[in-house]
């Protein structure tokens, strides 16, 4: 057996969590069914060392739970059922060991787990240098459900599911003073935010389950750069409430333009941004409430026919446009 | 509208081909709906620039026919219906315009239309240096279908789709004397094996449609290792006629030592390797003459109680076990 079979074995479940799987690792492609009922949503997102991550700011483990978690967010931006993985990675031949992958693997599977998603397939490939990770995952939704982007409408309540700007923050810190920025308690919540983000699937189930009609997303490339694509696919003026915003305390406390670059720019946080009709909003807080989990209403849809724009309502009642910024890739 | 919203727009298809899509690119994930009685089959594959191809030996169009056609290829091995793909590419920020990103989607498009594929997502993202692309391909086989690995018996034929060696043969021509090799025509074939390789697709739909029990690799690593993989999931032996392996003309010209590595351990070739029961050989191969499609019996599964091997039988009648080498990559 040569060493690729070897590490294939090594990294094939040794249980499969999903009896719908019918071929699982170890073929030319995976075999599985979907329940009569359900639709599958798939998404596919790929980290490059130096660009999204360097060995300063991530261990081993969190790379390999950040590849998978931001997957499982465009699920969870979908009210999906997470349900299985695809690992595509292109290893240097220097710098990354055995150990290394190991723990990527295992940082990927702890969070896979605890979505009882399975490991499906996928392609090992040397690379001169620079990590490169892409993951496909797959879910499944109720036929019919759409939790779209073009969903908004005038009169409708902007939701997110929880605080922004912290892995912004986080990643701040790290750049500055690397891994040992954790001797700082209070900065705990901001490198896990970063290095550990939590796709909130629950409350995109919770969202789908309702019934209302939702535009959704997640907030990946930061909320002016989100809030943008749900008004610009809603055809719709977006204004959100600076004081509204849920965020963290010691971010809370620097200034105002600095709160502003994490908070609306940073991005990353993957928390879910929505909006909802304003007669089921009390309903949707409730459900939420019942299950433990917050929901913060930030802002409004208006009437603005036909012009597309966001805007920022700040704490004097003043009105700024946002531009939509996010990383431009090309 | 900043540049990675413009150039999303311009892959995305103005049309789709699959009714059973439900929301394509643009969203955080795409939707799709399986139709009943059918299953899912997935894979993925990576190219890496320096790895599997230069500059120097692939145009733009042929890396992103190649980078879809593998992909088709797994699906093809699974006896599967070719529906959809997603892209994730990784772009260094030298070296790689607009227009060689257009070209390399449109070498995709091209057999992604042929196949009536979907294009419905992906990911694009930097990276300092070294293209990356990574592929999803998506397609369906009737309920309960399985060309897998494991299902070879003592007694089978063992088959193949086409000629082999000649996509290796073609790339040590492209390294040695670059793509002006195309001026000698006799080339042409191996140059286009190499560089176009053809997933067979409509073969694998043949065997699936046939319901005999049937096992099924593609050739992406080499006949050799192709063939011991069957014989490892199947735990049987294997032995293969050497003067009954089909290849090219050219090729065939060169000596015998040349001839193996590229026909042996060559690799890339993606046709389809298999087998069948004995009973059922003849009514396969009329199946494929009436669908204008070879099939070549190169050798059978003999009864090895329990000894995994794969061994070559030459025309002077002498036995050689084979090894099992394809690209080590770890």
């Amino acid at each position: 057996m040569n060493n690729e079979m070897k590490w294939i074995q090594s990294i094939t479940p040794q249980k499969y969590h999903q009896p719908s799987l019918k071929v699982g690792i170890g073929d030319d492609a995976a075999i599985y069914h979907t329940e009569e009922g359900m639709e599958t949503v798939v998404a596919v997102d790929t980290m490059v060392e130096g660009i999204h991550f360097t060995k300063k700011t991530m261990s081993m483990k969190a790379i390999g739970h950040k590849a998978l978690a931001v997957n499982i967010s465009d699920l969870a931006a979908m009210g999906a059922i997470p349900r299985y993985y695809l690992v595509s990675i292109a290893i240097p031949k220097e710098g990354w060991g055995k150990k290394e992958l190991a723990d990527i693997y295992s940082g990927m599977s702890e969070i896979g787990d605890l979505h009882r998603m399975d490991l499906i397939g996928g392609d090992t490939v040397s690379i001169k240098s620079t990590l490169v990770i892409t993951v496909t995952a797959i879910g499944i939704v109720e036929k019919g459900r759409r939790l779209v982007r073009a969903n908004a409408k005038p009169g409708d309540v902007v939701f997110v599911t929880g605080p922004l700007g912290l892995s912004a923050f986080g990643l701040e810190h790290l750049l500055n003073e690397g891994l040992c920025t954790m001797e700082d308690e209070k900065l705990w919540p901001y490198i896990k935010a970063h290095q550990f983000p939590v796709p909130q699937v629950k409350a995109g189930r919770l969202l789908a389950e309702s019934n209302f009609r939702i535009s959704l997303n997640d907030i990946s490339d930061g909320l002016a750069s989100e809030t943008m694509e749900i008004a610009e696919a809603s055809g719709v003026s977006i204004e959100l409430q600076w004081n509204a915003i849920p965020t963290g305390t010691t971010l809370k406390e620097k200034s105002r333009d600095e709160q502003e670059k994490w908070i609306l720019y940073g991005g990353e946080d993957f928390q879910l941004i929505g909006t909802v009709g304003k007669e089921n909003w009390d309903e949707l807080w409730k459900k939420f409430q019942e299950n433990q989990l917050p929901l913060y209403a930030i802002g409004q849809i208006n009437d603005s026919k036909g012009i597309v724009k966001v805007e920022l309502i700040n704490n004097a009642g003043n009105r700024d446009t946002l531009t939509k910024t996010g990383y431009d890739h090309l």
